[in-house]
């Protein structure tokens, strides 16, 4: 698009739904962005209801007051399209999906069982495509893992190989320099009986691990039989501490999990992810056995919390030139980053 | 695709065109795949002319000659796609592909030029896009350089990135393990002088990168002011030897070429690629200098000729799902290998 035609192009309406650590990131990072403004904003917590939403994000009045009242907003700004971050189960976000489609609006959402709901949720996943190409948006799911580093970048690196015998990829983060919440959402600090009961009741767990594997095998047409799942302690063998916690040898440093994918009785996908105080070689990394093998690493891996802003933001242009119905990473154009104004990026016609 | 409507779809029809080194690297993985089957196969060279295909590739014969009529097969035969492998350079190419247009046929190309012409050759790529589109077929150029590890895999990576200042990707070969063709191309055992001299007829010269820089800059909606490009000597400081050549020190081991992208004044893209004997580490590094930044290496880098058989084959379900134009890599969905049938990947409604 030419620039004559840009300046042509209004802003990008946007509404924020949902004003946690997450939401609240992606507000920060899309104020950067030409070419696209915020028109309203969504959360239930009654400490925020009222308040504007530049000051609860970068300290500074937009004009833009937080609301409970979604529909009510939907109805008077009809956004172009709405930052979705309430949740990882698509259960409970589905009442607030299907009210932000039937208002017309595109959505990146970042729950986590949206990113490829086809296996776990298949009901919903055809009700919530139904729904949006009856009402011509876009809806699609991402963010750092699962939607980017897990799935994504699998898929992409597979591209150079003639055959495919397994993949491997691990994330391995180092939780010390991550804030509080983090470190208790990892179990660090909890003796193995504190940790194994905070699995057994779902509070410790990774969401997305299925979703990542389900898209992997789709992309490259492999029928799994299953995919199994493990949650495990990282137990300190020396002394570790950070800012907040201190964890003596024996009791648990964070978190090891797995998920397997499995072929024709084979672990053929096999995702790992560790976040523990104290780790020493932090990074991403993806091996696939193959022809040729691909032996990938990202040193010092990828900063979650500011990954997940960037790459919900970043596929905003792409949602908003799709064809209508639920759409996955690996459906749409390669992804990027964009700088500059969003409308030099969009391509509906 | 359920299995009862892909068995419904016709094996794909393909031709090849072109049957150098890289043409039968695409045929032999392309006999791997189901779903799809060669109809002919086009070479201008009188050694080949009708030889078998298979005879001439996998040693087995598959009742497929070669034709120097390019016009007569493709009438005849109507092919779905033409994989077409016959040169690096766009004005060279351009009849050979207007031709193939004209019989409706899709096209993958490794015509390196031809992977993003719209800075060097704009005229040309208008001219093939509004070809393209007239006659509903889809064009792409794809390899594994250009077309993925110096521009699809580094555009991709952005994505975690709220900011990117600078990239720089670097391609370090061991030339040792090559073919003998190939150690030469990069002036391993010759003089200073003579290198020179091979770089000043355009005999040493990777062909790509201009496209490469390009296709990132648009991603990215970065205008630059103008490439730059240098293809320097590697000189050996001890003697090295492959199973051909052995090069003493100061003469060459290979080549060491470099472009860059240029943005207000300042080189925010840096493409560099070794290929020598000796190399001690070969890998593929991408450096995004960003927030957050992006460090990420494939050890022991990827087998050039593998790869770029593998790329070019792997894009077919996505070029015959594709709207009709020239398209390029970062605009067609995220790529990946895929295994089985050809058509159960394939979307064309």
């Amino acid at each position: 698009m030419v620039h004559s035609e840009m300046s042509r192009l209004k802003e990008m309406k946007v509404v924020q739904f949902g004003l946690g650590p997450i939401g609240a990131g992606l507000v920060k990072y899309a104020l950067q962005k030409e070419g696209m403004k915020f028109v309203g904003a969504v959360d239930i917590d009654k400490e925020k209801v009222g308040k504007d939403l530049g000051e609860l994000t970068v300290g500074k009045k937009l004009g833009v007051p937080v609301t409970d009242d979604a529909a009510g907003l939907l109805r008077r700004t009809k956004p172009d399209i709405v930052l979705h971050c309430t949740g990882s189960y698509l259960k409970n976000v589905r009442p607030q999906l299907l009210k932000i489609i039937d208002s017309g609006a595109d959505i990146i959402s970042t729950c986590e069982e949206l990113s490829y709901p086809f296996l776990k949720s298949p009901k919903i996943a055809k009700e919530i495509d139904a729904r949006a190409r009856k009402k011509r948006v876009t809806v699609l799911a991402t963010g750092v893992n699962p939607g980017f580093v897990m799935d994504t970048l699998v898929i992409t690196a597979t591209t150079v190989c003639q055959d495919v015998k397994k993949i491997t990829s691990m994330r391995i983060q180092d939780a010390s320099i991550r804030r509080l919440p983090f470190q208790k959402k990892i179990g660090a600090g909890l003796t193995q009986d504190e940790f194994r009961a905070k699995v057994a009741d779902g509070t410790i767990k990774h969401v997305g691990f299925a979703e990542s594997i389900a898209m992997i095998a789709s992309a490259l047409g492999w029928k799994l039989d299953r995919i199994e799942e493990k949650v495990e302690p990282k137990i300190a063998d020396a002394p570790v501490a950070s800012e907040y916690i201190r964890v003596e040898p024996g009791q648990v440093a964070g978190v090891d999990q797995t998920a397997w994918g499995i072929r024709n009785g084979e672990q053929v996908i096999t995702l790992n992810l560790q976040a523990y105080l104290g780790c020493p070689d932090p990074r991403e990394s993806i091996v696939i056995e193959g022809q040729p093998p691909v032996d990938l690493t990202i040193r010092g891996g990828i900063h979650g919390d500011i990954a997940t802003a960037a790459v919900a933001v970043n596929c905003i242009p792409r949602v908003i030139s799709a064809k209508p119905g639920l759409a996955t990473m690996k459906d749409l154009p390669v992804p990027s980053t964009w700088l500059g104004d969003l409308r030099q990026f969009v391509k509906k016609s």
